[in-house]
């Protein structure tokens, strides 16, 4: 019998905004209570299309590493100016601490509890260990490490966030599966060695349409963290 | 009303061979079944006295950083010669994971779950994130954040460790409280600006006496992470 191939698998690294939480739902209600007279919907996904735009140029160089939380505040003020308004300081503290309260999945605590008897399991994520550790407590994700961007001072897709999470761990690149919804990140993971499992989240855009919808060269297509339990033998 | 004296705590961050593990149990069974001929009681106790010492002859600048695994690879070759005894590659591998495998103090799974309903649960420990993610795993450690020594470069009592770990929480050194029975490990945190709670455990050298009774300086002393929930609110 040849062995499984995923046998070699010891860790699970999963994306967190959009792959364990629904990010649209979360911030979409904090815009509309936060921010009179703009579409929150529309507000809240033209905010999310500058997050890689600016993470970007933090791994360019072009500028310093600097937390998520303060990228987000520069690019919420950018919105807010396309949508012709001003947000004060407080206003804009608490749409960016939103990002800290979406809520997950209904499928991710008890898919992230069922892969953890077999695999460690781990948030790897362009969030701090701060941001992400208050969103797990929330929503009892029971991850075994949070792996925060500011633990390595890179941003996902950079080699460092991978890779790092892979040799606190001991493992090789191929040890480790990278779960994500969207296929830049397992497509940046597959080229530095690790595993990837794509999961469907149809919904991630609040109902609009977007193009993510995993590529062949995936190890995995999952469903949802159930399927992905069950595709992982758990 | 004067406010609760440690009101503004947030971050429990835990010492863990010791503290919250069983290192004399689990180590001495490791020996007696790996090493024939020694008393293993006491070569597991003179293998534990090595380790604070090599610790710090990292921190001073005499030996360069190396992973807690291969120092205790190299100290456990002392130990065998002092008892004038060989091991082979395969049993020293076996005792110096066997670290890893040490049983949990009973009452600290159920202490840890009972303090993250109200704290950030961290450990705080000179074991690496890999070591400390199996030792939590095999014990239901639900902690938050596992803080590995592998994530600084350091070795408490080193400012790094707990500074970095206050850092990660965006926390004040005020707002973590380090847990210890090893008042040298209370008195470098409460240095830097962390509260401190001692622990008895007076089992920890396997009925040995030891001196670690903890001091009047802690903000706190508990019995175990019971009596800490108690005396913390929880």
């Amino acid at each position: 019998m040849t062995p499984y191939p995923l046998d070699g698998v010891r860790v699970l690294a999963f994306d967190t905004f959009g792959t364990v939480t629904d990010w649209f739902t979360g911030i979409s209600a904090a815009v509309g209570a936060t921010v009179p007279d703009v579409d929150a919907a529309e507000f809240t996904r033209e905010w999310r299309r500058r997050y890689a735009p600016i993470l970007a140029r933090v791994e360019s160089g072009e500028l310093p590493w600097r937390r998520l939380d303060d990228l987000q505040t520069e690019t919420l003020h950018d919105v807010a100016s396309h949508f012709g308004v001003r947000l004060d300081d407080s206003s804009s503290a608490t749409l960016v601490h939103a990002w800290r309260t979406i809520p997950g999945w209904p499928d991710a605590a008890p898919g992230i509890r069922r892969l953890k008897k077999r695999f460690i399991v781990c948030a790897l994520s362009n969030g701090t260990v701060a941001l992400l550790t208050e969103m797990a407590k929330r929503n009892g994700f029971a991850w075994d490490f949070v792996g925060g961007s500011d633990l390595w001072g890179h941003y996902k897709p950079a080699r460092e966030t991978y890779c790092g999470l892979a040799a606190l761990f001991e493992a090789d690149p191929g040890e480790v599966m990278m779960v994500a919804a969207h296929q830049a990140d397992l497509d940046a993971a597959r080229s530095f060695g690790l595993r990837t499992a794509f999961v469907d989240r149809p919904l991630e855009w609040g109902g609009a349409p977007h193009d993510d919808f995993g590529s062949a060269d995936n190890d995995l297509h999952a469903t949802d963290l159930d399927d992905l339990a069950y595709r992982l033998g758990c």
